[in-house]
């Protein structure tokens, strides 16, 4: 693989998500952070209109807005929309190609730590993951399917990724969240830059990935009512496996549901505000190892 | 004082504060859950508009739009403050006299347990805390002044008193805390039931209230912006003491910023979402012990 020459960094995809608002404000007023002498960075504020309204979005939801059909509708002409098709171009690098790299910064009421989204299991990006999960225990690395990712902001790099952390409500800034983001972000330049200088990393030789199998909504009534909520038992217990027969919603007058799948799985994004409207109550995930590639120049350890 | 004869359950003033609004779509479905012999009860969406969208309000803060004047300004035409208007007439009992009670449920993204916010320390809200506060240890008393909550919705009645609960994102539901709001709402509604028979509480004698002194903003730069966050020490410590020189907030670059005051407070809306945009990073107590007046009929503990 070519070098890294272009990152981007974006916050405020989603207006409310604090966190990757400030640091991109941060970012943008104290570029040297992150100036490395072999790429260039450029930050983005994704979405200004909401950020400054401190709504996910005005119209609808951006980081749905970048299939390759919606991008070239002409007849899209909503806000966000437009706003995609601008993101579009303002992420060509001099050479007219998109940049490299593309950091979308997120947050979420689930309790998902700092977790790095994956738009696919590029061997670059899961040598990336082990590193940063060599740097945290709070690291957790999810992968979903093309077929699913390919309307996100970070789909317009080859070399796309999110980091989501939580837990932490719409509109708030939680410090330690706020530090312990930043870090990484800063660690994956410093990954990028070392990639490019052919410098020597200790990466685990095995990493463990939860890769997206499905949804599950929450009960309903024919009015489309949410007749019952997340199970306490499950609140706040992403990345945690889900038995079969366990409990995972409550009805409000207190009844269980239990979880009728026939294998155990490991939901994640439970109860996320921004998911009640997409009708999902928890991502369900399969947890497995894979083992990362190492190129030469890389010393593997564990 | 006379017999309690009309008590209103409000939710959704707030239409992102999930807890109420659905704990007041229970009770409407429900009417035998909060039906007493004594009185009469109705149950309330504040925001309509606002709890179809998900979001706090739709023009401006409904919990705001309820002071005599505002109430009275024709010119006033917002949809809030429309609905204010509409508000108050809806809550005329049948002789034309405001509700007796009026309870209006909220949320916060505070770590606010269970909060009975009172407009005054009327003997009689006074008992009815102490004995919820008897109830769960969750319990705490938040008195502000009539000067500032003469805007509240619940201060149409003499007797109106506000149910915060929290910590819990917008837009989230919350089993356990939804389980608690509506056990202390039933057994308010005990409460009254029981005052209006005669029947024997056991009410503690003495009860901790928090009272209002004044509120902190973020630290912000000319324009306005935020320049630091809450301490990670003092996130979600509501209730806790704060002492002179303790860490209160953090820059973005990593600096301590400490408290100035004088003496010990206890600090509660700590890093609430929707104070971002009032210039409250918190709200400031003084922590005191009331005795709890009994008439004859009730009976004294502790």
């Amino acid at each position: 693989m070519d070098k890294i020459s272009t990152v981007a960094i974006v916050g405020g995809t989603h207006g409310n998500e604090l966190t990757g608002v400030y640091i991109a404000k941060k970012f943008s007023n104290n570029q040297d952070l992150i100036t490395r002498p072999s790429f260039s960075s450029q930050v983005l504020f994704g979405n200004p209109k909401a950020i400054e309204q401190c709504r996910r979005y005005i119209d609808k939801d951006l980081n749905r807005c970048f299939s390759r059909a919606d991008l070239q509708n002409a007849a899209l002409s909503s806000y966000e929309d437009t706003r995609a098709k601008e993101i579009q171009k303002i992420l060509l690098s001099p050479q007219g190609k998109p940049y490299d790299v593309i950091i979308d910064l997120h947050t979420t009421t689930s309790n998902m730590g700092l977790s790095v989204l994956l738009s696919s299991e590029h061997p670059f990006l899961l040598r990336l993951s082990s590193y940063l999960s060599s740097i945290s225990d709070d690291v957790k690395v999810f992968c979903s399917p093309k077929s699913q990712n390919g309307v996100y902001l970070d789909s317009l790099s080859d070399l796309g990724f999110a980091i989501e952390v939580g837990a932490v409500a719409q509109g708030v800034l939680n410090a330690d969240l706020f530090q312990k983001t930043e870090k990484l972000i800063l660690a994956a330049l410093d990954y990028f830059e070392g990639y490019n200088q052919g410098t020597l990393f200790d990466i685990p030789s095995t990493l463990t990935i939860y890769n997206y199998i499905g949804a599950i909504d929450y009960p309903r009534n024919a009015r489309g009512e949410i007749e019952a909520m997340i199970h306490p038992q499950r609140q706040f217990q992403d990345y945690q496996p889900l038995h079969p027969g366990a409990p995972i919603f409550i009805t409000f007058d207190g009844q269980e549901i239990s979880y009728e799948g026939t294998s155990t799985v490991y939901p994640i994004f439970i109860n996320e505000a921004a998911y009640y409207e997409k009708g999902v109550a928890m991502c369900l995930t399969q947890k497995k190892t894979v083992t990362i590639y190492h190129p030469k120049r890389e010393r593997q350890i564990r």
